[in-house]
């Protein structure tokens, strides 16, 4: 309550701010030269600089097109274009304050990285096992950085969830070498990006500065570090953008241009959640206004992208990062509360300076029509979303949870993972959805199968031979448990090892139990068969009609197939291999990949209860 | 058991059949000059027919072009044209038999009715209420047909749901005011085609001979008779069709003209009645192949829709019936078990002879991207298909059954009504799909929630209110109950007054019960106050995000607005109208069309529970 009074004091009473003199922001902090976004808006943000006149740059080949102000005279924007020509340097601007005295600033061309766009940003694709990591609750690289003075959130308790637990970028890079030996080719981390929050800041959902990496994970110098080597070990990084909203201690938020930036509502007006109302043919204006311009949550204003502004400010700092640090892939966050319209332009924006990125947003939604609606799809509507992909819940909620714990029916348990995946006609390239068993916002999937190990194999197996781009999230491979009720922080537990002096150290071997390494071991064998088995990756896939709580699917291509077995019967069972003619016909034998053991194949197959077993035919 | 095997010899040995001397039969019987499908193929049933040999036609304008032979000598098959400048006649086409005698064989040219195509085949649109009604089981108007001698079923013995009863097409005419009083405008009358079969003949999806109304309804007489009738009080006929199998004492499976004509599997093959083997991008040849060409049960043999003889026969028979009789929309069974892309070619057949026509099929399946693909839809894939609407399971199993019967929740209750019409942007034209709440396949929908009024009176009102064509079935208005289980039989029980000597005539309101006739009068006024609504009849409709359980959705046009409220909560409910503002501004009062009392509009409105309140906007 205290909360949305406060909010609503923001939004209603005039906002001052003051600056140290002749302290002046600019964003972009840099830009390049030689981009296909080459008009850009240099925001200028600083004590008056709104009644600056005058404004001139002399560079060759850059041109100031326009001066834009706004009601607040702590914002200038800058309309300025880089012709080809340009070469890097530091570009000045001048300008006349007030009193008419001659201001200067500078901002910084400089040369793209190698590859002009096309030797990095790589894109995460159906080749790669991503891993999400939340970067505070990962592993400790530097505990210098835990507590970072000025910043609103100074907690830094371990025994709680709700605070911050010092783990950071350069944690991560430190365990590139345990991600390879999993099987990992890509890390997917939660966002970087400065919440100067002054509470629950493990997530980062709450940007407060889009240009700053939070520095209590390294800031930005760190970011650089990690990436470079993760690249140089063949690991991708996918950033995790977020549109939508911003942290109510977002500089622009808390001193906004003007009234346009933001989502304003005479009393808050929370998001509804319902993505239904945006494709509905029946939808109400009302709920489609709410469900796009209601605010996330109390803590989170809503970006009002259909101001030009706000649309050039988030897409250059896309592009801005993807160039700053060499991001391979983008994740974007709460998708369908975005504007659908730019959200097109922006993903656009990214396409055509990244021909290779790949991109998926998240669609925490209920229904294939629901979430193909937000990416590339086979229909004939009005509005064509230009998302690659999504996070796949509907393979999740109604495809491999109901395969594990629900009793096999016709509509029912492993039936429900075959019809949803059928139901894939409807998108454009289902090979690009990211399917997973859980992540930082669901309870973790070894808790969901009550903690039964079969369970969790059978589910990993699916996971890391079915279509798509599978998503594993740190922790899985040491059957870490948790629940998001009563409250998300108890699935965003700290990795054992990741800090120094932890008791035990899960990043090893002899860290390990018994029962955490044979599952270790388990996901590792068949990520690390993927790694080499182009069926998998970039095969075709065919799936059979489940019968008797029996799942049979192929991934095959001219090289290679592999056949997957999934009994999700409590009981063993015995198949006819003759029903899968089709796939089989010219095979002898089978490796069980798991196993690492080869056998003839025989007019039948025996199963054991719950598992998935992992055939490379021969 | 016994049935297997004696499919087995049929499929397996040869079959010699043999005829009276000299007796033909002519398929189709006749047909009509001046009709757009001109060039037919005239089927000639006979002893050693297929051993004629100069076959020749003499009349003008009709062209004898093809011959065509089969291994069974009992058949022949003659491609004729007919030219538009044919007159009406009897044709006459000779040929000599394999002693080198002369043959006559006459089939008749006959005028075409009136308005060639235009003036009926009028279609069931969501301005009609449809009433479906299984002719064995509503009214015995013929006793003197209930048994006919030769036939294979003999029962006739209505204390058991697996006999015949003896209803019959006169019953249903001499019914028609009270359909009229009902607010009923079309009648979708399960199958009236001969079911020459040894028992459960009372369903009628097992035709015997394409050409024939069954005798027991009162054969092509009473149809042509109960068709004119039916017309003449403006209320529309729909025919129920079945291209996908035939019953197994069927002619031409009995007497096959060659080996091509029905699907023959090396052993018994039963469909695996699963449609995504259709649709599934991933779907497995063999599983595609059971779900089209498995036999729907042992005694429906299934026809091989890719014979273009097949075809022939099939396309012609359509077309015939509907000149023949009249008929104004048909309903297509098993739509999915069909060859696709021979279902569209028959559609088009229909919709080219007849623009205004109607067609739905049934699409029994779970999913609106498994119901879609089967009709018009929006998306951009290969197979598309032409069919008008389905049968929508969806809005049943997923949108108003849970409506009834589950406790509001995220995705549950009235939610997925909700979800599921949000849906619809998948489809062309949803306003065509059929909406009802049972048929004969599934529980009566008052048995279905647990025999409660309230519930029964809500869905009805949504049903008579909401997007589609409603289709309700026979026995609904007096609150007939039954379970699919054990038997289907049950749910097809007779209409209580149908016969001469029931105990109670439930026709009339004095032998209904006081609790039946509030049920009775509560529909008729909604279905007769939808016969005069242009808003539900043709309008638009817009939903809200059900809050709370209550949903509330607007039928809309320029002239009139009907807000429907539904209250799924066991308890009353206020709400907020302020919220509904776009759709109620300028409106002043309501009129509660069951209740027939006006009132005017305040801030709120006051709900009773489980209810759905009508209202028209003043």
């Amino acid at each position: 309550m205290r909360k949305r009074l406060f909010l609503l004091q923001l939004l209603l009473t005039a906002v001052t701010f003051s600056f140290a003199q002749n302290s002046y922001e600019l964003y972009p902090s840099n830009w390049w030269v030689g981009m296909k976004y080459n008009k850009i808006q240099l925001m200028i943000r600083g004590n008056d600089v709104g009644k600056h006149s005058d404004f001139s740059i002399r560079y060759p080949g850059v041109t100031l097109t326009k001066v834009n102000r706004f009601s607040n005279r702590n914002y200038v924007i800058l309309d300025i274009t880089i012709a080809p020509v340009a070469k890097p340097g530091t570009i000045g601007i001048r300008s006349k304050n007030a009193a008419g005295k001659q201001s200067n600033f500078e901002f910084d061309l400089v040369p793209r990285r190698k590859g002009n766009g096309t030797a990095y940003a790589n894109g995460a694709t159906s080749s790669d096992l991503m891993y999400l990591i939340m970067p505070d609750r990962f592993s400790n690289g530097d505990p210098s950085n835990d507590r970072v003075p000025g910043m609103l959130d100074q907690t830094l308790r371990r025994d709680t969830v709700f605070n911050r637990h010092g783990g950071d970028l350069k944690g991560i890079q430190n365990h590139l070498d345990y991600f390879t030996d999993l099987g990992v080719t890509a890390l997917w981390l939660n966002p970087i990006i400065e919440n100067d929050m002054p509470e629950r800041t493990e997530h980062g959902y709450a940007f407060t500065n889009h240009y700053k990496v939070d520095r209590r994970l390294g800031g930005n110098e760190a970011y650089r570090n990690l990436i470079n080597a993760a690249h140089a070990k063949g690991i991708k990084i996918i950033q995790d953008a977020v549109y939508n909203h911003v942290g109510i201690e977002h500089i622009l938020f808390k001193d906004q241009p003007d009234s346009t930036w933001f989502h304003r509502w005479p009393k808050f007006t929370q998001t509804n959640y319902k993505d239904q109302a945006l494709f509905d043919p029946y939808a109400a204006a009302i709920d489609k206004k709410i469900m796009s311009d209601g605010w996330f949550v109390p803590s989170m204003p809503d970006w009002d992208q259909s101001n030009p502004f706000v649309q050039n400010f988030l897409i250059q700092h896309a592009i801005w990062t993807v160039e700053q640090f060499g991001i391979d892939g983008w994740r974007i966050d709460t998708y369908a509360y975005n504007d659908l319209v730019f959200m097109n332009k922006c993903n656009k924006a990214l396409y055509d300076e990244y021909p290779r990125i790949s991109i998926f947003g998240e669609t925490w939604v209920h229904g294939v029509p629901n979430q193909s609606f937000f990416c590339e799809n086979k229909y004939n509507i009005p509005y064509k979303s230009n998302l690659q992909a999504t996070t796949d819940f509907q393979l999740l909620f109604y495809g491999i949870q109901p395969a594990c714990n629900d009793k096999f029916g016709w509509t029912d348990g492993v039936n429900k993972l075959y019809t949803t995946a059928a139901q894939d006609y409807v998108y454009k390239d289902p090979m690009r959805q990211v399917i997973f068993l859980d992540n930082h916002d669901l309870p973790r999937f070894y808790s969901v199968v009550g903690e039964d190990t079969s369970k969790y194999k059978m589910a990993f197996a699916w996971m890391l031979t079915f279509r798509g781009i599978p998503q594993m999230y740190y922790g899985n491979e040491i059957l870490m448990t948790g629940f998001t009720s009563p409250n998300d922080g108890y699935v965003r537990q700290d990795f054992p090892g990741g800090w120094e002096g932890d008791k035990d150290n899960k990043f090893t071997a002899a860290g390990r139990t018994e029962k955490e390494n044979k599952i270790f071991n388990y996901i590792k064998r068949l990520a690390n068969f993927r790694k080499t088995s182009s069926a998998i990756k970039t095969g075709k896939l065919m799936q059979f009609l489940p019968a008797d709580g029996v799942y049979v699917y192929f991934r095959y291509d001219a090289k290679q197939t592999v056949m997957c077995v999934m009994n999700t019967n409590a009981e063993p069972k015995t198949i006819d291999l003759t029903r899968f003619t089709e796939r089989i016909k010219g095979f002898s034998s089978a490796v069980d990949v798991a196993a690492g053991v080869e056998f003839k194949l025989e007019k039948e197959l025996q199963l054991m209860p719950v598992s998935n077993l992992v055939l490379e035919l021969k």
